[in-house]
């Protein structure tokens, strides 16, 4: 049928197709070469997206297709309901008070670090780009770690459980941060400007929205899953969990925050008994979903960005503001016979939630000019590309001063998989194929 | 975010809420009832889609939405890919002689019969109008017969393999129908139109693509799987398998034919050893995408266009056509002690093949005028729900007619499985809730 309606459908399959090759290709080369497969995503992102620098100008516009970016987005929806599902409301008020100072040392100092850079950087550009430069820095994605972990047969140490326990927490506070970004960006944007007891106000209403929906959803989800279950037909339970995490993402929105913050929600509230079903049931929506946000985020990497010294140098800063920044979570091991640098060094690597977070300012205008514009974007995948490439070497070599535990190799393989699970999409799979 | 860009996916999101909570109540409802799942999320789209009749105007544009639109014809091409991995290329070829040619008479003859009641109905419209509509009557949707079979103990008799193989058949054959209308409305559109011997032409092109799609993915596709299955990474089989399904699509659109010809050859295609592996790593995505067509197509359906009676009169014998016309059927059961009205019965069940014609038919243009109008469409849906609902009593009361063999209840829950998983899109669950 060569007509139009027809055509638009080709166009977003076959960039679908494009799309999924590439994120596989380069997925396949970044594990070949020891790294995760997002890295491989995002780099064959990037060269897709400035194929228009040799010459082949047609794929460039695969990301910014309508229909694939909201397609795009929704992968940040599932992947975020991914990662809720892989935790519990139990897992987070578990981590202990160690996990929680970590955590919290290893948000506020990056976001400070990165809100100086933005500052340094950027110095025409409002303070509140400034913040939410800082922002992208927050949320450690901890796959990475928990592969160098196993690999050296640390996955059952101290340390190992402080990290996981903190790359949870600061995946909370970096949401509820970028909550409150996002109000005072839309308060500012009607010119009216938020007083410090307003911002205190926003802090509550998103701190309210998780612990609320939380804690319906701990009383109500049961409820509605044996409800549910008695309901006839195929995919009962998927479609409720999907029906489930869509609502809360709705309803994030409706109350001024991110749709992936409800979609975390949900999978957080998710009991145990299904998370495990539905893990494996919402995996092959990830597959076909999740990739599209990695590959067209590095299309949106504008590699003409890094001839201008100011972006490579931003992007230079903030790189180091993130590996900086995360050193503050050494002094959470203080006290204790710990392997403090490791902890330090653990949280380093950034992932999809800053990539969703700088995606989320690309969108977000303050006075008609986007928060965060394609040449920032840049230097924040950059960033996001460097610290994943960095900790491996780091951490190992942190790790070879200090003597091996007798007993951390025995269980480790079985410690990694919690560990895997818990962020795992960052994750480096052990070259399975499934 | 209160910004545009986020509120725009968060819109999809809860549409997408919407419309799988009211596919699933539908579905589950139908099944109470007897029918099968899909009856009930068409109904469910006819209530959300004429909401606007009692005041309640904003869901009716869900449906239209252009994201949604995609989604949902993303869906049929899921559903296609599905309905191929259900099948083999040996399956069509061992039909036998007698299903292809019950296929052949109960394709041809509801498309004569549907194109004389669009000559008739629609004197005004062109005759590529009326070809088009009767193309909408050609294929049967061979879940609900194979449940009322099995209820009644006659899944394993000659009658059932019969009308399983022809079902199977006419899928194809309704595919190089729509491929053929088209092609002919494309150049009629250029002005050119199309002597026979470009028909001709334009047939030989559709039967190319498809055997050459087959012949050539069966070569190619195993050391395709090969190769990827040494990729490392996760999701591997999965994605391979939807970048081919989706690069077959859109090629059959790059040649003038409808995407879903494309998926539904790459499900044919894949190998036996990896389809039932892939039909479940598939099936998560179509309980995500395939009841948005259903219900996006309910919301199509104009229920005021019933007041017409020119409307209503071409519903009602639009139903008639479909239902007489696969008599003929009976004509492929002679010579042999089969129940010869029981085949015909059999095939009247339609489906999705049919909506997604006339849904092809919606966004098609014959000199700027829409070949299937929102009143033609609605009474196309009406006629799959009337096919449906008229065939299990219609089909008790002929095979009540005959004393049941003896060996039929023996193996009867085994083999509908395999009739069911030949055309499963359209089946009647047993109530299970997985």
């Amino acid at each position: 049928m060569p007509n139009a309606p027809v055509d638009a459908v080709a166009q977003v399959i076959l960039a679908l197709a494009v799309l999924l090759a590439g994120a596989k290709l380069g997925g396949h080369l970044a594990e070949r070469l020891g790294q995760p497969a997002v890295l491989g995503e995002l780099v064959a992102g990037i060269l897709v997206g400035n194929l228009d620098l040799v010459g082949v100008p047609w794929v460039r516009t695969l990301g910014s297709d309508g229909t694939i970016d909201v397609l795009a987005k929704l992968g940040a929806v599932v992947l975020l309901f991914e990662v809720g599902l892989q935790s519990t409301v139990g897992d987070i008020l578990s981590v202990g008070v160690r996990s929680f100072v970590v955590a919290v040392l290893g948000v506020v100092t990056p976001w400070v670090l990165g809100w100086g850079v933005g500052a340094l950087a950027l110095p025409n550009a409002s303070p509140y780009v400034h913040a939410f430069l800082g922002a992208t820095l927050t949320a450690t994605s901890v796959g990475i770690t928990a592969r160098v972990l196993k690999d050296l047969g640390r996955a059952q140490s101290a340390e190992a459980r402080i990290i996981l326990g903190a790359a949870v927490i600061d995946d909370v506070l970096g949401l509820v941060i970028l909550a409150v970004i996002g109000s005072v960006i839309a308060a500012a944007n009607l010119g009216t400007g938020l007083s410090y007891g307003q911002v205190a106000a926003v802090l509550f209403k998103a701190l309210a929205f998780l612990v609320g929906a939380l804690a319906v959803g701990a009383v109500f989800s049961p409820r509605l899953f044996a409800l549910t279950a008695r309901l006839r037909g195929q995919g009962t339970l998927l479609t409720t969990a999907l029906v489930f995490c869509f609502l809360l993402a709705y309803l994030a929105s409706a109350v001024g925050l991110a749709p992936i913050v409800g979609a975390y929600a949900a999978g957080l509230v998710l009991e145990e008994a299904h998370s495990q079903k539905l893990e494996e049931l919402v995996r092959p929506i990830g597959t076909l979903l999740v990739p599209v946000f990695f590959v067209v985020m590095g299309t949106r990497v504008r590699l003409e960005a890094f001839a201008h010294t100011e972006i490579l140098g931003l992007a230079t800063l903030l790189t180091v503001a993130a590996i900086v920044g995360k050193q503050a979570c050494a002094l959470g091991g203080l006290g204790a016979p710990l392997n403090r640098l490791a902890i330090g060094l653990g949280m380093i690597p950034r992932g999809e939630v800053g990539l969703i977070f700088a995606n989320l300012g690309l969108g977000l205008t303050l006075h008609g000019v986007p928060v965060i514009d394609e040449r920032v974007f840049s230097a924040v995948v950059l960033m996001v590309v460097l610290t994943a490439l960095v900790t491996p070497p780091a951490l190992k070599w942190s790790l070879a001063r200090a003597p091996r535990r007798a007993h951390a190799a025995v269980a480790a393989t079985q410690n990694v998989q919690v560990v895997q699970q818990f962020k795992g999409s960052f994750a480096v799979s052990d070259g399975s194929t499934t």
